[in-house]
């Protein structure tokens, strides 16, 4: 048995998947390197930021993990429990941007928080996450797969995980300026706490699951989708479709807007941002092409798993 | 003397306005033309929306009129008197994107604003508006141009418009999280209310020289710049700096917000983002470069026009 606080266990658990992740990509790079920054945080903590650039398959892709901790933040006052005066937080969280648009764009996110008191006793503690997929060009197996390797991680340790998980992600992946999604989806949650049917040790269980199952659910539709061809003006729609991501992520995502707010390291936060994007006035893609496939798939969320058996 | 309620000469005036702008413009493109779009909104009213795109000297340039109108939306309940049931809002607003990095990107917007109660009576009413500078590489005598023509139509209404306005816009175009400005500043301005100082038909006087200021400051910088030779890293430059920009109209602007939540045509609110634009991770210009120095300038507000009579 360990004797680790929950804390560090999870900060090793996510620093391996940083590891091991790094490693699957890289593999489909015959040059280009993951680089590490690492960042201190003022009031405590830091990070250790792994960015690729410029590859032959991935255009940009960031694997941050870090660590803050320290006086509890006044933006986070009234989500704690009153008696609360520290915080904890650590995550890994990354975002794979690719050159070719057939090869869609993805984004995990695995973290864990805790609050103390006075005494250093936990007063709360959750577990938060989930990998999402954002394609350019749409193929139902791809769909289809990326569900499947998710679900069958969510599966292993609580049948209602995903099926409220993959609602959850539809939700909050939502460009509501738009009225459509950002992609199609994958698995969401957040305070996901200990209870009588899931202690700390079998949620981290489900965790390490959960992490482990990004590659897998990542790396085969990279392999079947990389050696496509495609035309500038393909090369065009998928840039003006990241100008939708940055949308979500500057406008929406509480967690970019969370690590603005408690001091974390800017370049870190936005290394989720795409390369290169391109906003043009009011462009539709004409009716019946792959294009306009694409939004209408965004726009109505699916079960994706309803016809696999 | 007219006897034209204010809200009608007003929208006249940016109708007005639209037309000599989207002219002036127009000047510097042998071929490409603004193309007029107009749009409903269901609750009342809509709008005249203008863009020209992939010209000659401006790679994407919106000048947008609107008028809106109808029953108090939730989100404006808290700034009004109680008694209000109806607002009415109505300005042009103009972004304008130039292909080559050394003619700077600019902003204006010239509105006004009334609320009404149950009988029809006007019982808040306000103007608001500026304009402002945003260049990739910086010459001070384009700064001070700009901020001179700005001046000048201020000085002959009152001259603590000025002083005031561009202290308002430096603060206002401030990308917090990166700790610089949009750009190098010009006058911003909101809640100008008639007072007896200043009377509703005199502070109209103000908002047309304002708005006919504005060709007086931009064009003549466009002219010295737009045959200047430029690189593609010089491009780059730009397209990373414009990143910046949209940082700031997607996190910051409380123009693109509120367009946002009151039921705005969401292609005319973020007509203003730029037409191609780039994130690149940790990007920082090599100390004594053209680009370190914008940086240095944009961190650092000044009062352009301290050394000229």
């Amino acid at each position: 048995m360990s004797t680790l606080p929950t804390k560090d266990l999870f900060f090793n658990l996510v620093r391996n998947l940083q590891n091991s992740i790094c490693e699957g990509l890289e593999n489909f790079e015959p040059e280009a390197k993951f680089i590490e920054d690492t960042w201190e945080r003022p009031g405590g903590g830091g990070g250790w930021s792994r960015v690729l650039s410029g590859g032959k398959t991935f255009e940009k892709a960031g694997v941050n993990v870090s660590k803050v901790f320290g006086d509890l933040p006044e933006v986070l006052r009234d989500s704690v429990p009153e008696d609360t005066t520290s915080f904890f937080a650590t995550g890994v969280s990354l975002v794979i941007h690719p050159v070719n648009p057939m090869v869609p764009t993805t984004h995990a996110n695995y973290r864990y928080f805790e609050v103390t008191n006075d005494a250093g006793e936990v007063v709360d503690q959750w577990f938060g996450g989930g990998a999402d997929l954002t394609p350019y060009y749409f193929y139902q197996n791809d769909a289809q797969h990326f569900h499947l390797a998710l679900k069958e991680a969510c599966d292993k340790h609580d049948e209602e995980f995903y099926p409220n998980y993959k609602v959850w992600c539809d939700k909050y992946f939502y460009n509501a300026h738009r009225k459509e999604h950002r992609g199609i989806g994958g698995i969401f949650f957040d305070h996901l706490r200990p209870t009588q049917k899931h202690s700390v040790e079998a949620l981290m269980d489900f965790m390490l699951d959960a992490g482990n199952s990004f590659l897998n659910a990542y790396v085969p539709i990279v392999a079947r989708r990389i050696n496509l061809p495609y035309t500038p003006e393909q090369k065009e729609w998928q840039e003006i479709r990241r100008g939708r991501y940055v949308e979500f992520n500057l406008i929406h995502d509480r967690g970019t807007i969370f690590g603005l707010k408690t001091g974390g390291r800017i370049e870190s936060i936005l290394m989720s941002l795409p390369p290169t994007v391109r906003w043009e006035y009011n462009h539709h893609p004409e009716g019946g092409t792959p294009e306009a496939e694409l939004v209408e798939v965004l726009k109505h969320p699916k079960n994706w798993l309803e016809y696999v058996s």
